[in-house]
C-alpha cells in the first residue's frame, strides 16, 4: 500500500509540476523566452500523465486525481477502503510540487500573475461565470472519466490506455483553460490554491464539487454503455 | 444495439465539444488567455477521436461521423440495417454538445464570431469558393476513410488503429480549416449549423454532400488496393 | 504489384497534400484564419506518414519517398526490381496532389508566395547557402533512414514502427524547414517544383542528390550498427 | 560493444541536432520563416528520443544521456563497466552534431544569439538564479528518470517505453526551457558549450552536477516504490 501511495504522490507531483511549469514559467512571452501558450500547458499536463501512467500504471493504477479515484470507485474498479488514502497522497504530492515551483519562481525574474489557480467569475481567465465554469468542469471531467473507464476495460488494448488517458486530459485542457483554468482534478486545484491563497481558497469548493460530480456522471454513463465493473457486460 | 448508439452519442458529443471548445473558446487570443489557434483546434478534434475510440472502439466501432459509417458500409465492414440508427445517434449527440457550449458561451465574456460552422464563399475562413471547398472536403474525407479502412484491416495492428484514425483527422484539419472550416463530418456540421442558424443551415447541404462523396471515393480506392471487406485480398 | 504501386501513389498523394495544405493554406496568418506556422507543417507531414503507414504498411511497406526506397534497398530490405516502379508511383502520386492543391488555391483568396518548393540560396526560407542546404538534407535524411531501418528491424516492436517513422519526419521538418524547406523526399520536391516551375525546377537536382546521398549514408551507418539486412546481426 | 557505442553516438547526435535545429534554426521568427518557439524545441528534442529509441532500444538501451546511464546504473539495470564508455560515446556524438550545426549556421543568414547553451543567472533565458536552475534541473531529471525506470520495468508494456520516455523529455522541456534552457543531459550541455565557449564552459559544471544528482534522486525514489532492479518487487 505504501508503494501505491508513493506512486500517487510522485505522479501528482509531476502533474502539478507540469501545470506550474506550463502556466507560470512558459505560458506568456517574457522578453524573448517563453510563449508556449495554451497548447504548451495542455500538452505539458497531458504528457505528464501519459508518461507517469506508463511508469506507475501497474503499481497504483495511476490516478493522480481524486475525481479519477472517485469515478473508478463508482465504476466498481477501485476498493472503497483505499479512496481516502489515495486522495490524501494526491493532495500532498500536488502541494509539494506547488511549493517547489513557488521556490523556483522566488528566484526568478519577477512574480507571475496569480499562481495557476482555477477560478470563476472575475478569476476566470476569460471572464466566464460560476455557471459556465460548473457546466464546463462537469462536462470535461465526465468525458475524461468515460475515456479512463472505457480505455481500461477488458476489451480495450491495455498497453495504450495511458496514452488515451493523458491525451484526453490534454484535449480537455484545450477546451477548458480559458473558462476555468482547467481543473478536472481537485488535488491540482488545492495545490495551487494553497500557494496562491486568498480568492483561490475561497473558490476552491467549486473545483472539488464540479469535477467530482462530473466523475460520477461519467461513471453513470459508463454503467449504461457497459464499460464499468470488473466483468463488463457483453 | 442501444449500447452502441449510446457510445456513438457520447463519442460525437466529445468530438463536437472539442470543435466548439477549440474553435470558439481557445482559438483566438482574447485579452491574455486563449490563442491556441488552428493547431489547437486540429489537435483537440483529433485527440478527442483518438481517446473516445480507445474507450468505445470495441463497442460501437467508434465512428462518431456519418461519412465514416457510410464509408465503412461501402467497404462491406458495416451492416446496412445499422446505418440510419448510427447517423441519428451521431447527429443528436453532436447537437447536444453544441447546445451545451452555446449555454457556456452565453455565460461568458461575449459572443464569438459565428459558431464554428462550416461554410464556403464569403463564409469560408479564407474566402475559398464553393468549388475549392467541395474539392477539399472530398479529398480530405477520402484520405481519412482510406486510413480508417486500412488501419482497421486484418493485417494492420488493431491496437494502434484509434491513434492512426484520430491523428489523421488532426492532420486533415490542419489542411482544411482555412478553406472549409474542416467538416469531414456531416453530424459535426449539422450540430453547429443548428445553433448558428441562417447561412450555416443554407450551406449545410455541402457538408453532407462532399464528405459522403469523399467517403465513397475513399472506399472505392480501398477496394482497388484491397483493404476492404472482412476478408481482405492478399 | 499494382496494389503496392497504388498504395505508394495514395500515400505520397497524402504526404504532398499535407505539405501543400500545411505550407500554402495554413502556414501564414491571413486576416484571422491560418497561422499554424512551422509546427503545423511539421505535424501535418509527419502525421500523414504515421497514418498512411498504418493503413498501407503491410501492403507496400509505406515508403512514399524515393530516398526511403533507395535506402531500404541499400539495407537489403527491398528488391532491386521494384525500385524504379516504386519511385515512378511516388512521383506521380505526389504530382497529382500538387495539382489538386493548385486547383484549390486557384479558387481561393489569392496567390500564395511560391508553391512550397524546396530551394537554396535566395530561395532558402532563411537564406541558407547551397552548402548549408546540402549538409542539412544529407544529415536529416540519414537520421530519418536510420530510424526507418532500425524501427523496422526484427527486434523492434513492429506495431510502433509507423509512429516512430512519421514522428521522426516531423522532427526533421522542425530542424530543416527554415534551411531548405525540408525535402528529405525527391518525389515531394518534384511534385511542388513542377507546379511552381522556374527556379524550383532549376534547383530540383539538389533535392534528388542530397536526400539520396543521405539515405545511403543512413544505410551505411545501419550496416555498421547491425540493423540492416533481413537477418540482422546479434 | 562497438555496436552499442555506435548506437549511443548516433542517438545523441540526433538529440543534439534536434536541440540545435529547434533552438537555433526554427525558434525565433526571422523575416517570414521560423517561429516554432518553445513548443518546437520541446517536441523536436522529445521526438528525436522517441524515434531513436525505437531504432536502437534493443541494441544499446537508447540512453543518449549520461544522467540516464548513471540513473539506470543506480537502479541496478546497467553494468558498472559500461558507464564510462557510454558517457564518452554520448559526449562525442553530441559534440559532432553541434559542429555540424555550427557549420550549417556559418552558411546561413547571420549569427544566432548564443549557441543553445544551458546557463543560469544572466545566462538563464528568463533570468533565473543558480539556485532556481539547480532545483529545476534536479527535479525534472528526477521525474525523467522515474519515468524511464518505471516504463522499462517488467510489468510495463515494453513496446511503449520509447514513447513514454521521449514524451516525458518533451514535457520536461516545456517546464525548464525558460529557466535553464533545459539540460537534463550533460552530454547535450557539453556539446553546445564547446561550440559556444566562454561563459557556457564556465557554467557547464552545473549541467553535470544537477542532472546527475537528479538522476540519483530519481533512482532512489524508484527503489522506494519498487521499480528498480532486474527483478522488481511485487
Amino acid at each position: 500500500m505504501l508503494r501505491k501511495l508513493g506512486a500517487e504522490f510522485v505522479g501528482t507531483f509531476a502533474l502539478v509540476s507540469a501545470v506550474c511549469g506550463g502556466a507560470l514559467v512558459s505560458y506568456a512571452p517574457v522578453e524573448w523566452y517563453g510563449g508556449s501558450g495554451l497548447l504548451g500547458v495542455a500538452f505539458a499536463v497531458g504528457l505528464s500523465v501519459v508518461c507517469m501512467a506508463y511508469a506507475f500504471g501497474n503499481i497504483s493504477g495511476a490516478h493522480f486525481n481524486p475525481s479519477v479515484t472517485i469515478g473508478l470507485w463508482a465504476a466498481k474498479r477501485f476498493p472503497t477502503a483505499d479512496v481516502i488514502p489515495y486522495i490524501i497522497a494526491q493532495v500532498i504530492g500536488g502541494t509539494a510540487a506547488a511549493f517547489v515551483f513557488w521556490t523556483i519562481l522566488a528566484h526568478g525574474p519577477g512574480d507571475p500573475p496569480g499562481f495557476a489557480s482555477n477560478g470563476y467569475g472575475e478569476h476566470s481567465n476569460g471572464g466566464f461565470s460560476e455557471i459556465a465554469v460548473a457546466i464546463t468542469e462537469i462536462t470535461v471531467t465526465a468525458l475524461f472519466l468515460i475515456v479512463i473507464i472505457g480505455a481500461t476495460s477488458k476489451k480495450a488494448p491495455a498497453a495504450l490506455a495511458p496514452l488515451a488517458i493523458g491525451l484526453m486530459l490534454a484535449c480537455m485542457h484545450i477546451i477548458a483553460i480559458p473558462i476555468s483554468g482547467a481543473s478536472l482534478n481537485p488535488a491540482r486545484s488545492t495545490a495551487t490554491a494553497i500557494v496562491n491563497g486568498g480568492w483561490a481558497l475561497e473558490q476552491l469548493w467549486m473545483f472539488w464539487f464540479a469535477p467530482i460530480v462530473g466523475a460520477l456522471v461519467g461513471a453513470a454513463v459508463c454503467w449504461i454503455i457497459g464499460t464499468c465493473g470488473r466483468e463488463e457486460t457483453d
